[in-house]
């Protein structure tokens, strides 16, 4: 761990301490003598720690755990995280801060009144934060709601009855399985065409195929605009006409695009979009957005009908499939305090692209390492194959493929997945140019360690980079 | 705002946009000119800080917003705060710490391997909390889940086929009425006695009438251990046994117990027990856990059993009901590191009862004000009717019922139902004894303001303490 990222931790966690002796003493920080000297103790502290960072000669005191066996997490300070699904969901240093204000339970709803539900409190403006987001990917309506998977519940369960079909494509994330086995439905996969994409055409064989053995329509459509395996980009906008002139509702996951690339829903001609705050809004985990039209709201979004047999009590306004409320706390404010670098990050789109694609330039020197990926990318996630490259190295080194992630590591790079040679994932979104180039010789740099052959433009021109 | 709260959350934000640079240069910190200059300015900036916390000499600098509309939100250092369902929820200062660390999107992923599921991670040892969960609640496994109600959810969802019926109490949470609906089940509400309490001998008349009518037993009952409208107690030993007898599973719901009482579920006699992470466990939201016993476990943890009808995939052992991964991020964190407080914190359950009880000892010195929970209480969340009290001064002042919310802010007490003088609720838990005199005090003192007469040994004692 790097000692200022280390310091910096430490800081915070000192003017926590504070903050629970003020939390304690409530309301008017009445400090007994014991509460002042504990208070006073942490301020010096503090104090030296600032001295420290300011002449940059440090005590070395290693701080592993925070507490009860959770370590200091630092991978996003100490290291390029190349991991496949945490580059998107990084917090935004506003999202950082407001948490540290809103993490407790319910620490949105200090002024939720009638008629009690998140999505109409004003204060935080959550109410505007709906709109902006319905707007946000082109649809009438949004509910937040605790991950992707949540979204695709609340649809499939609204719609799908037990032997229903629901069309998802081959290569479909497993989320989208379980919604509909939850609710007694079969999936009926589309297959991927000869590039690994799913197209318009397929979707229609697929149709047909259904209608005949099963004589009924598929009841809906679910569909990745790109997927989580290869981050190949699929016919959205092809599948989702189709969808439309059979009149199946069509559902865009946009687990892997909304929150980084623009989406407009309605342009797109989906009924359903799904969005991940963890995987793509940088925000705290568990959650995510679930948009429709007015039209599909009033049956995804209906409210409670049933009454109490006794009391004959109703629960008025509160939305069956997302029983209630959903995310009543530092989820939602980290969504919100985000929002709007997300909205800008995704004018950016294009360069997010460009780097992801210059990094492969510098990853691809390396003779025998190749691009699984649909390529040029078209997005940050790729697949690659390093069979023919590093992995011939980890065949006959003593940590097998593990020499690899300890090379990165060395460099201060990790997320990969820690052992393979072969075929792996990365993600390079949200990466400065500078950490781009870095990442890129550092692969060449490891290949030549190991005399792993590189193109020839690009030998021997990184060693002291890296 | 307190200034010194102020200038805690100042000093964090400004620790955080040091982080910011660190995280944008990483992986060694290659600061450029431009970042040399900012993270130096931030510093000194955070050295003034420093300063005036200690000699308590302050520069105003009135922070209204974070970020984007979002308030700094000082309700639990500036105030004490009353609120019905927020008390238990408040972080501890160790699940702060960590939340520093770990907010990022899927920050507990990092070590995630084969077999890829949230409750098997090692590290942070996400799987030994599982265990210590399901022991901590006296049950066989447990999981965590995005709140109470998705427990409630996931459980029905299992159980209940269209038709079915479930018992409820006629003052169970909404949550569990809409987790029944969207299963297609019907609700039976079980009445309440005299005291508002749900008995046994209620449950057993309830089953019966239900048999008789629908000539199909219920096929769960579920029961709030301590309600959400009155905290009583009720008996869920009693209606446990009856359960058992009749062979109906049974759910436990704990959101307002597990975290802040002794649970033992086994001991209890029940099937399921559900608890809320951001209402009692001291986490964010959403978040909660779904215990159950061996036998059950096979059924509500059941794992996907689909198979792709193209590619063969198999999603092992994914479980359905939980949709895989729940809370990959800073509300399991949270929960984690909250979690050895939390434990201890049930041990001294009495202590919390007596502060309850001690409050309203002083707020009942106030006439006319009356207890609608079951009283002497043996919980912190009560209801109370100001009707005969300070609902009069209501009627002529010209704030009407806000005059009481005015008066408590003034004393810096936040939490009561804003305009409401006749029943509402409030919660005391986790208040220190001089919190709790201070509360007490406090009430009495604004009797006295809009002489609302006050019982004779508790007069005029308090004007100088609130």
């Amino acid at each position: 761990m790097s000692i200022k990222t280390q310091k910096i931790f430490e800081a915070e966690f000192l003017l926590e301490d504070m903050r629970e002796i003020i939390r304690k003493t409530s309301p008017h920080s009445a400090f007994s003598k014991d509460d002042k000297i504990q208070f006073n103790e942490k301020l010096k502290k503090l104090s030296e720690i600032v001295e420290e960072l300011r002449t940059n000669k440090y005590t070395e005191l290693k701080i592993k755990y925070i507490t009860n066996g959770i370590e200091l997490r630092t991978r996003e300070e100490d290291f390029i995280n190349i991991h496949p699904i945490q580059a998107a969901g990084r917090l935004t240093l506003e999202a950082r801060k407001a948490l540290i204000s809103y993490g407790d339970g319910y620490s949105t709803c200090d002024w939720c009144r009638k008629p009690f539900r998140l999505d109409k409190i004003h204060r935080p403006p959550i109410d505007e934060f709906h709109s902006e987001l319905a707007e946000f990917v082109g649809m009438d309506q949004a509910r937040v709601v605790p991950g992707a998977r949540r979204g695709f519940q609340a649809v499939v369960s609204s719609l799908i009855e037990k032997g229903d079909s629901v069309l998802l494509s081959a290569i479909s994330h497993y989320t989208e399985f379980l919604a509909v086995e939850d609710s007694g439905g079969t999936v009926k996969e589309i297959p991927l065409n000869e590039k690994n994409i799913v197209t318009a055409d397929a979707t229609v064989q697929k149709i047909e195929d259904v209608k005949k053995n099963t004589k009924k329509l598929p009841k809906l459509i679910m569909l990745d605009h790109f997927d989580y395996m290869f981050g190949n980009e699929h016919d959205v906008y092809g599948i989702a006409k189709v969808a439309n002139e059979y009149d199946i509702p069509f559902l865009y996951n946009g687990a892997y695009t909304v929150g980084i690339m623009p989406v407009d829903g309605k342009k797109i001609g989906a009924d359903f979009v799904v969005g991940s705050g963890h995987k793509s809004m940088a925000s705290v985990a568990p959650s995510g957005v679930l948009a429709t039209t007015d039209e599909w709201a009033s049956k995804v979004f209906r409210t409670t009908q049933m009454v109490g047999d006794i009391t004959g009590r109703k629960f008025g306004i509160k939305e069956v499939e997302m029983l209630g409320c959903t995310l009543m706390g530092g989820t939602l404010i980290s969504m919100m305090a985000s929002f709007p670098k997300v909205v800008e990050r995704t004018k950016h789109w294009d360069d997010e692209v460009k780097k992801s694609n210059q990094f492969l330039d510098e990853f691809l020197a390396v003779e025998g390492s190749k691009v699984i990926s649909e390529y040029p990318r078209k997005h940050t996630l790729t697949k690659v194959n390093t069979t023919e490259s590093f992995d011939k190295i980890a065949k006959t080194h003593k940590r097998r493929g593990f020499f690899l992630s300890d090379e990165l590591r060395k460099r201060g790079i990790v997320g990969e997945f820690a052992g393979s040679t072969r075929t792996w994932k990365l993600n390079t979104y949200g990466r400065t140019w500078d950490q781009i180039k870095y990442l890129g010789h550092a692969f060449i740099d490891i290949a030549e360690k190991y005399d792993v052959p590189v193109k020839a433009n690009k030998q021997g021109q990184y060693s002291g980079d890296v």
